[in-house]
Formats: structure tokens, sequence, C-alpha cells
């Protein structure tokens, strides 16, 4: 179990393979996202998406997916996330592409409020089957402290 | 149908009522977040969340609902979106909540490479039955100009 004495800055991992299906992009789209360039072939035909794409957030929620899948198997003390930096949607995510994901520790500290904790910071690109970038996301992530009596530097 | 033209900036709206299952936390998170805090009522109570929560990507979802429905009464010309330059989960959501929606328009501009397109940013914060702020968001929206050939200034 990785816990926050373990992350190393700059380190990068790879992971995921996720094939996007029209079917799971209809469904997402219906329960979360409906707008016609979402739903419907024509509607997308007139947008400057050129034909029909996943919902921005699907795209989200298939990451997560993958990262979490990733953690299961370099298993991470995580505790959920208090936030997005910043995240941009670069390219149409369409049914029939394979996602997959790298990602990058920026930066690490204690928490202050709560020895238990630590926080980082980490990117995360989301990549499709032609090496373009669909997502990218600067995180933030809240992870266990190994030993919360250690001395909080800085 | 509002067009970019008729944003209007500090304009604010307020709309929304999507009650949070317990059955529909763990559909997406066993989906997408299978993480133990979002799936287990005693993975949760050992973490800060206390108890079982939903994904903060579900949070996000739930709030794009919201949104589309209410641009579905308020109808807009909307071409989805770049990105959000800040995303915070500031409290859990729990199942047994009623979500809602307040947006503030915060800028607006013309696209320089597409004229046909405008370009706005706007807080979105999503609340819960006691008046929580659950998610904040500054996102950015693609919208439709009505007149394309208008000068564009700035």
């Amino acid at each position: 179990m990785l816990y926050f004495e373990d992350l190393e800055i700059g380190s990068t991992q790879s992971y995921g393979s996720y094939p996007v299906t029209r079917e799971e992009v209809m469904q997402f789209a219906s329960d979360y996202d409906p707008q016609p360039f979402h739903l419907d072939d024509d509607a997308a035909a007139a947008t400057h998406f050129g034909r029909l794409s996943a919902s921005g957030w699907h795209t989200c929620a298939m990451t997560m997916r993958m990262m979490v899948d990733n953690m299961k198997v370099n298993k991470q003390a995580g505790l959920g996330s208090p936030g997005v930096d910043q995240l941009r949607w670069k390219k149409p995510v369409y049914p029939g592409d394979t996602l997959r994901v790298e990602t990058t520790l920026l930066e690490k500290r204690r928490s202050q409020s709560r020895r238990d904790m630590g926080i980082f910071k980490s990117r995360g690109q989301t990549f499709n089957q032609h090496d373009e970038v669909v997502l990218e996301m600067i995180s933030n992530g809240l992870i266990r402290v190994r030993d919360p009596d250690a001395p909080i530097s800085g």
C-alpha cells in the first residue's frame, strides 16, 4: 500500500485501455448530459464536433475509472480529492475510441490541519488511440500518511 | 433561443432539484469510481467522509444534468465547453441530499478564429438542502453568435 511518504515528485504512470462504445456514450448523455450533439447523429453533424461525441463529464468519469483501477493494482491509501485546478477537454471523444491515461506527480505536502493526511497535485492526461490528448487535468488528491507522528516540515 | 448577444454579464440563474439516491450513488461509483468509500458503508465510516458519499464526478454529472435541463427551458444555442478553470468539491454529497444550482455569468467574448462562436465564463455553485455549497466550478462555455457578420470588438 502506497502512502504519502511513498509518493515521488516527478514520477509518472501510464495505464488503462478503455473502449468507448456508442451505447455507453448515449447512456451517459441520456442520464447526465442530454444535449442533442451527444445523443443525435444529425444534430452532432451540424456542430464543430462533426459527429456524435461523448459528454466531457463522461470522459472525466471514464478517466476516473482507469485511475481507480490503477490504484487497485498500485494500491494507494487515497482519501478522495478536494478538486481540480484546471480541466481541459482538448479533443472530442468519439464512439470507437480507446482511451488511456498518463499521470505525473507535480507536488506533495502534509496537511497542516490533519496530521494523518497528505495532499498532492498531479497532471493527468487522457489520450485516444491516435495519441492525441483528449482531456488534461491538474488535480489535487488526498492520501493517508503512514506515520502521522512524524514532524511536518516546511 | 438565447445566443451570445443575449448573455448578460453579472446575470444569475437559480434552478434544479436533484434528489440523490443511494441506488444512483452506488451505480455511478460502481461504473466509474469504485473506491471503497463510495461503495461500502463501513469503509466510508472509517474515512473523513463519515458515511457513504457520492463520487465527485457524479456530483459534476448531476450538476450538468440540472444545467442541461435548465438550458432546455431557457433555450441556449450552446456548443459545449473547452474546460473548467477551477473545480472544488467543498462538501461530501450524501444519499438523501437534494441538489440545486446557481450560476453567474462572469465574462463573454467573441471567438477570434470562429466568427459564429462566442465564449463565456461562468461560476456554477451546487448546493445541498442545507444551502451548503457542495461543488463550485468556474467553467467556460461555447455558444452560437446570432449575427456572425457583426464586427468583433476588442
